[in-house]
C-alpha cells in the first residue's frame, strides 16, 4: 500500500518577489526547507531536536529545482513531499509546487546524508527515523521515472 | 580629534526588491548588518572571531530603520556607518545610507549591549574593543542630536 | 467596545537562526510582514490586490523592534498584531511576539503611509480600507502608553 | 583562444549560517545570483537595465548545486562563473565557489532561457549579448566533461 505524499502550504509573500515580478528562483529552496522541517516533525523527528541532540546531523549535499510557471505575490501554494531514494545513509526528497489551479508550477529536490556530527563520516541512519522515512515512501515508478538517476 | 564614518558600499541586487518595486524594508537591516560586520572587521575584531571564542556576546537589542527615498535595483549605495552611544557595556551604532546623487535615502540604528555568553549576564567591553570602537566616534553633537535619546 | 490582537503564528525555522544560534534580527521584521500581510488579507484588503490596482501604495517610512529574549530554532511563536495609530494618510501597527510559554521574547514597529502611486504624494486612505483599520484599534492606553509618540 | 572564468567574491556573513551552524544551503543561491548580475553588468548588460527596458527577459528554468564543504561564517569565497551551454535562446551558466586554501567547497549551475516579457514565448538572445556571453566561454571539454548533459 502506497503513502500518499506530505501537504504543506504557504503563500507567497511580498519579500518572496524579486525586480523581475515573480518568485526570486533562491526562495523556493527556503520553503522547500520549510516543507522538509514540517514533515520531520510531522514524523516525531523534528529538525531542532536532532540538532540538540547531536546524536546525527542530516546536511544537504545536492539540491536543484526546475521553474515551470512564474510564482506570483499573493499565490497560493501546495507542497507535496516524498522521499523518493532511500539509502542506508542517505536519502532525497522531491518537492512538487502546486498552484490552486492544480497547476505544477515548480519541482525541487534535495539530497540529504546522514553524518556523525563529530567525525564527520557517513552513517546510517537511526533505525527510527529510517522506518518513518520509509513510511512515506510513495510508489516511485507510478509517479517520478527519473527518481532513481 | 573627530573620525570619519566608516564606508561601506553594496549594490541593491534583485533579490533586494519585493513586489511593491523598492527594495524590501528588512534588507536594509541585512545591508546595515553587513556593513556593521566589515567595520568590526576592519576595527581587528571580526565577529566571526569573538563568536568561535565566546569570550563575550554583543546581542542586538534594539534596531531601526527610517525610510526617506526608495532603493531601487542596480542602486549603489554607500553605507556611512558610526558608533553613537558608547557606554560600558552597550553601544549604538548609526548608519547613514547614500545612493549615487549623495541623497540619504534611508538611515538605521543598532544597539548592542556586551554580555557573558555563559551565564547572559551584562558585562563591560573588553579594554581593546572598547577602545576601537570609541576611536571612530564621530562628533556627536554636530551630526546627530537625537543620538542619545 | 475594544478589539482583541490579530493573532498570526510562524515557527523559527532552521534558516531564521543566524551563526550566533538565535534568530537574526532582520527576520523578526520579515515574520512581521508576514503577519501583516495576513492581517490585510483577513481584513479583505490583500496587498496583492493593491498593487494590482495601483490605486494607493502603502509604503513602509519607518521600522522599529526591541529583542527581550532570544528565538530560538523551533520555538513557536504567536504575532499579536495591532493598528496603533491611525491618522487621514499614515498609520502604525505594533506587533507583539509571543513564544510557548507566554513571555513577550520581542516587539516591534511599523509605520505606513498612504500615497498616490503615480505621483508619490500623501492621500487619504481609502474610506473602506480606514474603517477596517480603525476596527482593529484596541484601547491604547491601556496596553501601550508610548504608541503616540 | 580560451576566456578564463569571471571572478566574484563574498565573505560569508552571519545571517548566511543556520541553525547548523554552516551556510544555509538556499543563501548559496543567492550568492550565485549576485555573481551573476555582476557578471552580466561587466559584460555591459546590467540586468537592472533589461528589466527596466523590457526588450527581453531572462527567466531562470532550472538551478541546482552540489555542497562539498560546509561554508563557515567568515569564509572568503572567491566564486568562478562561465557560461557552460550557451543556444540561441538560453544559456547555462556554472558557478565554483573556492575558499581561502584553494578548496572549490560548492559549485552551482543555472539555466537561462531568452523570452519576450510581453508574450512569454522564448526569442533569440539579442546579438549584443549573445557575443558577449559567448565571448566568456571556457573550453568545456577541458574543464567540465558533464556540462553539455
Amino acid at each position: 500500500m502506497d503513502a500518499i505524499p506530505f501537504q504543506y502550504r504557504f503563500r507567497v509573500a511580498l519579500h518572496d518577489i524579486d525586480a523581475a515580478g515573480v518568485l526570486f528562483f533562491a526562495h523556493l529552496f527556503r520553503h522547500a526547507h520549510d516543507a522538509y522541517e514540517s514533515w520531520l516533525r510531522a514524523l516525531g523527528h523534528p529538525l531542532a531536536g536532532m540538532l540538540r541532540e547531536q546524536r546525527i546531523a542530516l546536511p544537504l549535499v545536492h539540491a536543484e529545482a526546475d521553474y515551470h510557471e512564474p510564482l506570483r505575490h499573493g499565490d497560493e501554494i501546495e507542497v507535496r513531499l516524498e522521499p523518493v531514494d532511500v539509502r542506508a545513509s542517505r536519502f532525497a526528497v522531491r518537492y512538487r509546487f502546486i498552484n490552486g489551479t492544480g497547476t505544477q508550477v515548480a519541482s525541487a529536490r534535495t539530497v540529504h546524508c546522514c553524518i556523525d556530527p563529530d567525525s564527520g563520516a557517513a552513517r546510517t541512519l537511526p533505525d527510527a527515523l529510517a522506518v518513518a522515512i520509509a513510511s512515506c515512501r510513495v510508489n516511485e515508478s507510478a509517479t517520478d521515472p527519473v527518481a532513481r538517476r
